[in-house]
């Protein structure tokens, strides 16, 4: 198994913030990770697009034949950190079908590979790790799949992009409007020049695909998850939330849902929703990251830290690398995919959730009981109903707002009454629709 | 490796709250275990001290004959759950020199240990595991030990006892006394008939010697760690750090500390501490555990859930188990107990942290002046100093409290500090003396 004299061989794919960090820490901490592995590491290569002389490491380490570098006889572990899908796709494979154990920080390949990755670690024997694909620093990966794996985990539910939950931080404590809290969020890195990947949800998504698929024994892929951005919030939601003791918060949400016939299905979902202050997510502020998970015997789990960064990503990595490291000398293997539930994806139609919609209307008598008619056809029960005037600038009544908070009810049942609503003459606008989260029903 | 058809042999040792929940896991789980492990688990024996048909289990597999359990050919794997020391320690000592993995949450024992088990089960090639030892449900160990594996810990602080974060937390939201809220926690079932290893920090300070062992790769027993219980705290003592924007909570500290000269020491230790509100920690109440972990790389994480109970408990050990049995059908081995780095225990004189000091003094011009000499002249710098009236129950003024807050120290120079003060003419008595936590210097 080994190469020259026991030590371990690695190869590093991409000297980014994490890459660099990682080879820092296979530097700095030799001794350390030595005596930790029960072998030295030896650093083999660093895999770039562009070989030059100022990347701050030794430059013969660096090589821009990644093919080449993968199947070297004297390495042992690949640390894959270029991203995106491609070109990391055809490296891991190549890396895996020559025998060599992986680690990635790839959220956006682990997500939509339907398998193909998993098998090729099985065929060779080898080990996939991927802590640091999903918040960072934050051990998430290994607790589920190892401390719960006696367990039934019953919901994931995560603040799982720091560049959102810093935008929706700032929106809420500083008052000010979407668009003024992304041009903070770019001026201070947090944000990159194209923001869709994140606002829009596709980060946040892909984590929830990977967190559903280990949590439930279930292949999700990104594809499967439905998805809501946070580009449409306004000032005037941070007001209402408020007033309702809430904040907003991007949720990915990963849920094991008994349907009436006593069939289990997963629910995978990433949307802002309106959490209660007093749920320990809604503490989770600026670029910080938190998962909760619930089970059935541990009950309600937390971890928070720093998901994203340099540093923090590259301890997850380093972490990985060193188990991976040490199964390399025991001969022996971490936990493979599992997936044997396959527990299909269920629909956002029948996901069962709490719906908050605000909406101008005509102030005159019967609106209400005409607003509140929509919701009962339906059969979405109301829980909460606050209605309240709405003057122009000079101070004139130009209608009312009616906020309606219901019970839990399913999307599609929602989804109706809300476009029902719309197309209602007393209802002018449907100024804002978002569900409610970590509450009672 | 196996014995029948390729099943995994399990015995349990000890038929209590946690016990009976993980044999409820083994049965009713049965499916999803098999797959998850590779094999289906079987459970040979349960282990207590007297044999009866009323233990809601098939009598047949209780046997008092704990020592023929442990050493069965087909027991694979020993799930010990007895507790206390002994007879435990010679049970899991048996199964391990017959060769069987041992998964425990004998904080008691592990944190005594002075390695005999760790060597047991490398001589005999199988794993120890004790996730349930610290913080029940919580993921600390498998997290500190793997998923931190590549990184530096820094500091672990963690609330791990329930019992006396219920009592402190009773305290401070009701305004209770220490009796009073013992008296509760009794009542509910938080505290038992003798409160003592509890009250007096002894079950944090067994944690605290596994979580400073396993955080800096160091063995840390249990009688290494500084331990102060929580019986003295009084609701004044909470009066005062509210107003200072603190609570009061029972911490087990483990610290990576640089002397001067640049030699790195452990300290590991256990005491009642004002916590700044706006820490995470402050937030922790109740039953609930929380530990926090400060790394190099990963900046601070912090897992947050349910440390006892009999189901929590339980998903921990279940957790163990499949693993264990996982490593069994792969002919794997889970990491061993890495303590290369033997730094040696920091005495606690020469740990340095912040105190505050009330006392009770006579109230007179000079007084305060004489009482800031003493600081000063063992270098100790008043960070906030605050002098008030003290009245009897007429309102006639009978002398004056000062509360002093100190910058960091060390424990040496404000033991010495707070010696001095209670001998002063002026300090009619010094009324409570607590370490602050938390907050910058």
């Amino acid at each position: 198994m080994f190469s020259q004299e026991k030590r371990v061989g690695v190869a590093v794919l991409g000297l980014g913030n994490v890459g660099s960090e990682v080879v820092r820490i296979i530097h700095d901490n030799a001794d350390d990770l030595a005596a930790r592995i029960g072998a030295p590491l030896a650093l083999r290569g660093i895999g770039v697009r562009r070989v030059a002389a100022d990347r701050g490491v030794p430059v013969e380490l660096l090589t821009d034949n990644i093919e080449e570098l993968v199947s070297r006889e004297d390495v042992d572990i690949v640390v894959e950190l270029m991203g995106p899908v491609e070109p990391a796709r055809k490296a891991i494979l190549s890396a895996l079908e020559n025998g060599k154990s992986v680690v990635t920080a790839n959220k956006a390949l682990l997500s939509i590979s339907t398998g193909e990755l998993a098998q090729a670690a099985e065929s060779a024997h080898v080990d996939l790790y991927f802590e640091a694909a999903v918040a960072g620093a934050i051990p998430v990966i290994r607790p589920l799949t190892q401390s719960l794996a006696g367990d039934t985990v019953l919901r994931v539910a995560g603040i799982v992009n720091g560049t959102t939950n810093y935008i929706l931080s700032e929106m809420d404590s500083a008052g000010i409007d979407y668009q003024t809290a992304l041009a903070d969020a770019s001026a201070l890195g947090y944000a990159e020049a194209d923001p869709t990947a994140d606002v829009e949800g596709y980060d946040a998504a892909a984590k929830a695909a990977i967190l559903a698929s280990i949590a439930f024994h279930t292949r999700v892929t990104a594809d499967e998850v439905y998805r809501e951005g946070i580009t449409k919030i306004t000032p005037a939601d941070f007001a209402f939330a408020r007033a309702l003791g809430c904040t907003i918060k991007l949720l990915s949400i990963c849920e094991r849902v008994t349907d009436g016939d006593g069939r289990q299905w997963v629910s995978a979902r990433v949307y802002p929703a309106l959490v209660p202050l007093t749920h320990p997510l809604a503490a989770v502020n600026g670029a910080f990251n938190a998962v909760v998970v619930e089970a059935e015997a541990a009950g309600r789990l937390m971890f928070y830290g720093q998901g994203a960064g340099g540093a923090p990503t590259a301890s997850a990595v380093a972490g990985d690398l060193v188990m991976a490291a040490r199964n390399r000398v025991l001969g022996s293997r971490g936990p493979r995919e599992s997936r044997y539930a396959q527990l299909p994806v269920l629909p956002i139609g029948s996901v069962s959730t709490r719906y908050y919609v605000s909406m101008h209307v005509a102030d005159k008598p019967g609106v209400l009981s005409t607003v509140a008619a929509e919701f009962a056809k339906r059969e979405v029960s109301i829980a909460e109903v606050r209605q309240e005037g709405v003057a122009d600038e000079g101070g004139h009544p130009i209608g009312a707002r009616i906020v309606v908070i219901t019970h839990r009810a399913t999307d599609a049942a929602l989804s109706d009454t809300v476009a029902a609503l719309a197309d209602l003459d007393v209802v002018q606008r449907v100024a804002s629709v978002l569900r409610l989260e970590g509450t009672a029903e």
